[in-house]
């Protein structure tokens, strides 16, 4: 009863299923380089800061409300608020907050925002459980590893095609993380990841609205959930990743195994994680970060007669918004960008408030920002010439804005980021504290004491 | 930054997703025939039956584990259990057991079988409402037309990529059920299902496994949520079903508008339901009917010589097994069905039992019968001759098999077929007080007093 299908179907695709299972569930703990896991110990930072600082937001509320609907049992936190709930609506909550204010890590290679769904169902089941900090940062350098590994073998037909790649691979990452964190063999975490391969989450067109974030969120839920089922001895199929029918061969045309199977436990994909320093789209951080070196300089605004930008058409076409006019607009306008980084130093959410975005002197400033098209400077790159009211000229040109793989976010880059998020929610002190907690999360013996830290209540 | 991909996009899409909104959230309660009406009810019990009758499976089991790690509230009925718990996993786990069986009901157009889904969500959340009845029937006959309907506009080409289109479509019918059962306007209804469309589970290559019955277990639980989710205020694309880069377009190449469009409101999905009368696959259907047949006209298995069968080629291709060695090979074995039907008069889940499968007696009467293949005989029709002891010949000419939309199952077959099921979980006495209750369901206050029924310690 087979008819044809436009898509030809591989069937001498490597066993990844059982390849990825044996590998998260034996991969020795802390198996990797001071590199892998300081790059482990900030995705876990920075997730935590854009999860907190999301807390209030409508979509949290929104979350909150639905899943108190299940009278949930108090097991984890959600990140940032006072109410306890079970651990799957908890992986969530705190995933659809981490990718609120699409704030959080990305893996350049493929886009994924690989912490929203593998932290967010980690630290629930961890909480749960009173397990530690060293379990946890192996449950999630493993799980993202699964996940970006997946991503990549699709990247980018997958995400052309209409997947939120985030969403729609976070699922196996989040499956592979607590089937660590549950101590499941390689057999019942391959049922993990199998049961997980039946529920990728997200389609583009939902970018712009709270389901956008939803699609982490509910990866975490589903890879969570789906470790629960395997630890239970619910089946899946061994090869439900790469057979014909399996995952991978349904949603997408590029099938490129070897991404999978490459230096797996050698080279781990959150090396390649990035943080972003500010809440806009990339397109417009160089700009952002030339002005904030003006400001470093001693530029101020009052001194500054215009400040001309030569910039790739990309730039103008994605965020060429000359007069925005709330916050939202905010972040697709380079004028107000370039604008916040000489005014304040920073863009991060409360830089693109309405209240900021209309301000009069932000207007006015705005107004003297010049931007020209010239193609023969790299999407990546901003040639910024400021022009003082004094006559003087001061160039700055940037190839990679801050937070690019060139050019990462310092550690104190990355905690005065995290701070401007969470400080809002539960206070500079406290903010402190949870980033002294951060610090030490490795010999963190009961991950309930940081989720404490992260209640206002508590 | 969009690249070219190998399925073009349609930019001209009617508004598929606000049309069933409306629809669901506006077509009056009982807006139907009573053809339809009749359809709902044997829709619903015959789910119901499938349910409580996979009640002890091992999936049950599993799930059932798997959820209580969440101690969840005890909102509402595992059916055929006396665990209570949240609506959401109740929804999940009565989602998964009524398809464990392979034994539900299967809309014949689109192979999809949609109370799975769609009665899992609306019994859960009317339970725990208190809503009556009426208002689940409605939420069904809309909520299988929504998850129907938009399978015709896919089907084939989405279930031929690899999905399982029962999971797949599933979620949009649970939560257009669950926007309805709750009452939400067009908007919040669109909204909905916007959510739930980032939502698909299931890929075909989890045949065989508990991840089938997985997937109407899972869209039953994300079309709930998403129902929630709604209510409180959460935002999704209201193009989220027909954009490019939407639900749709995303997972099918054939996109058939029109089937959503149709007679919408006056043509009803629900009335292409059928139910099979055997717990196996479609394909024996017809063989077992025969033998049946042969059973009803006085021949006993004592004045066999051989049975002959004239058989499409796909019967043995796909059911040829001639030496089945448990229940589950016994389902790929056309010998098994006919000794079956002829000693039994029926193939329910009992008839497929390692013990009846290795009975002496049926391994005899297996051996005595012979199939050949004639390709002038339709797939859904064999020709059986019973040549007995004495010489007599006696023909059975099977063109539509029983359950089939031509010959459907009586109410007093559906009857026994559901007590074949419910008998062992909860005894002859309770699965005739269910009956009795499913046959006034429309006029029943309160669900509750059904589900109560379902429980066997209640």
């Amino acid at each position: 009863m087979a008819r044809n299908t436009s898509i030809p179907a591989d069937t001498s695709a490597p066993p990844i299923t059982a390849l990825l299972a044996r590998f998260t569930a034996t991969h020795p703990s802390r198996g990797w380089s001071d590199a892998v896991e300081r790059e482990a110990q900030r995705t876990f930072y920075n997730w935590l800061g854009c999860a907190i600082g999301a807390a209030r937001h409508e979509a949290a509320e929104a979350a909150v409300a639905a899943v108190q609907v299940l009278q949930p049992a108090p097991q984890a936190t959600v990140l940032g608020r006072n109410e306890r709930v079970d651990i799957a609506s908890a992986a969530l909550v705190n995933g659809i907050s981490s990718h609120t204010f699409d704030f959080d890590d990305t893996h350049l290679k493929t886009i994924i925002h690989p912490a929203g769904p593998v932290a967010s169902a980690v630290l629930a089941l961890a909480e749960k459980n009173g397990q530690g900090g060293r379990a946890v940062l192996d449950a999630l350098v493993l799980g993202i590893d699964v996940a970006c590994r997946v991503g990549n073998t699709m990247y980018p037909d997958h995400y052309d095609r209409g997947w939120h790649i985030t969403g729609s691979t976070g699922m196996l990452g989040a499956a592979a993380g607590c089937a660590r964190l549950l101590g499941l063999d390689a057999h019942r975490t391959a049922m993990a990841l199998g049961i997980a391969a039946s529920q990728p989450v997200g389609v583009r067109e939902q970018f712009g609205t709270m389901t956008k974030p939803f699609h982490p969120g509910g990866a975490a839920r589903a890879g969570l959930m789906s470790a629960l089922l395997a630890q239970a001895g619910f089946t899946a199929s061994p090869r439900a990743l790469e057979a014909p029918r399996g995952f991978v061969q349904v949603v997408s045309d590029k099938r490129a195994w070897h991404e999978v199977t490459d230096e797996l436990g050698e080279r781990f994909e959150i090396s390649f994680n990035s943080y972003k320093p500010f809440a806009c789209g990339i397109v417009i951080h160089p700009s952002i970060d030339a002005a904030t070196q003006l400001r470093e300089r001693g530029v101020t605004p009052g001194q500054v007669e215009r400040i001309e930008l030569r910039v790739h058409s990309l730039v103008l076409e994605l965020t060429g918004k000359r007069e925005p006019r709330d916050g939202l607009q905010g972040k697709f306008s380079v004028y107000h960008g370039v604008a916040a980084g000489l005014v304040y130093g920073r863009a991060g959410e409360d830089e693109f408030s309405d209240a900021v975005v209309n301000d009069p002197a932000m207007v006015a400033l705005r107004a003297r920002v010049q931007a020209t098209v010239d193609d023969s400077i790299d999407e990546e790159a901003v040639h910024m010439t400021a022009v003082l009211k004094d006559g003087a000229r001061i160039e700055v040109r940037v190839d990679h804005a801050i937070g690019s793989l060139q050019r990462p976010l310092s550690d104190a880059q990355l905690q005065a980021k995290f701070e401007s998020l969470v400080t809002p929610v539960l206070g500079a002190a406290r903010a402190a504290e949870i980033t002294a907690a951060c610090g030490r999360i490795a010999g963190l013996a009961d991950m309930r004491q940081l989720t404490a830290l992260c209640r206002p209540g508590a």
